[in-house]
């Protein structure tokens, strides 16, 4: 009994040397930084994903521009709408969202920049095993790509991407949890309730609009 | 005799849980990548690092202003000199090492931006927890910097620091092992001995003019 099953681990240990492209956990609870090369924008977001039910909170302060601002913002996909909220108002903005959800996943045509160690293997609790893949999307907003997971987990560490307006984007992830930390999250508050969609804006908004 | 121990662990515990400015092992081996914001310079670079006996050995390959060099380069601060180091033509280049050796230390007034998990604290093998400090070093070349590193182990994983001819720098560490793999790269090779210090400069090198 005992060979097939060591050849099998074999195998798979095998197999795992290369790293694939991954999908991270459906669940996410976590936070991140967004800076850009011309220094236009910078902003701090806590985020909930599910991929799942495809929805997306994220709370985020930030400067555009020399202007801070901060959005509470709920993207339903599945229903194409996001909610602009404001708790100290409570007022709330219904608009159409444009474009797909997009899993936090690394494209399936992604190349392999290298794997590394985040600080040090050296010791216990010293270093976090990294993989970096880099590409190109077409049809896009984002042009070109550079972004790092974890080996163990599939959990986003950073995405560095070019646009035209805002030349290279560093995006920064931390805090990650597996998990959703309060599912009431993804409903829309009550005085969101019977709002009418916003149909003044030109283009729907899509989850960078809603970054920048 | 248990309750000493135990208040003592208690104690340190307590002590440990707000980070303080840190040193980095005496002996290291890793890699750096090096990145501006204005695009002029981008470079790989694999790093030993003595701080017992102040010295620094790197080899570097990169671009300046879309010029591809590389460096090979022996950093002695107790000598004060800098060896450039060329093993294809055996040839060597001597030259005075202007400032002080800088360990890699966190700067005693730099302050506590804060404490994250990059990845996740959710799974073994999945985070890693850093402390990030900021400060402006006054009479050197770079003003502003932030810089990264992990809790346990005190090993670097980025710095940010700001200067007039770049803009923003961001360095990456990654690989890094404790210890020296080889103290022979310490020593100046055969054909560096009776090199004539080269004094055509009018400053002296120092660390930061051999990474740009």
């Amino acid at each position: 009994m005992r060979s097939p099953v060591l050849l099998m681990c074999l195998a798979v240990g095998c197999l795992a040397q290369t790293p694939h492209p991954c999908k991270s956990p459906p669940l996410m609870t976590g936070s991140l930084t967004v800076s850009t090369q011309n220094e236009k924008f910078v902003a701090y977001a806590r985020y909930m994903y599910d991929a799942f039910g495809k929805r997306i909170r994220f709370k985020e302060i930030g400067s555009y521009e020399n202007r801070t601002f901060d959005v509470d913002a709920l993207l339903l996909f599945r229903e194409r709408v996001v909610y602009k909220i404001d708790y100290r108002d409570r007022s709330c903005c219904k608009k159409r969202l444009g474009g797909h959800f997009h899993p936090m996943v690394i494209p399936k045509n992604a190349s392999l920049l290298g794997q590394a160690v985040l600080g040090s293997s050296s010791g216990p609790g010293q270093g976090l095993l990294v993989n970096t893949w880099h590409g190109e999307l077409e049809g896009e907003e984002i042009d070109k790509y550079m972004i790092t997971f974890t080996e163990f987990g599939c959990i986003p560490v950073s995405a560095l991407h070019h646009t035209d307006k805002f030349g290279w984007v560093l995006t920064s992830f931390f805090n990650n949890v597996l998990g959703i930390e309060d599912p009431g999250q993804f409903i829309p508050p009550p005085f969101c309730e019977g709002v009418q969609l916003d149909e003044d804006d030109e283009e729907p908004a899509n989850f960078y609009s809603m970054f920048f």
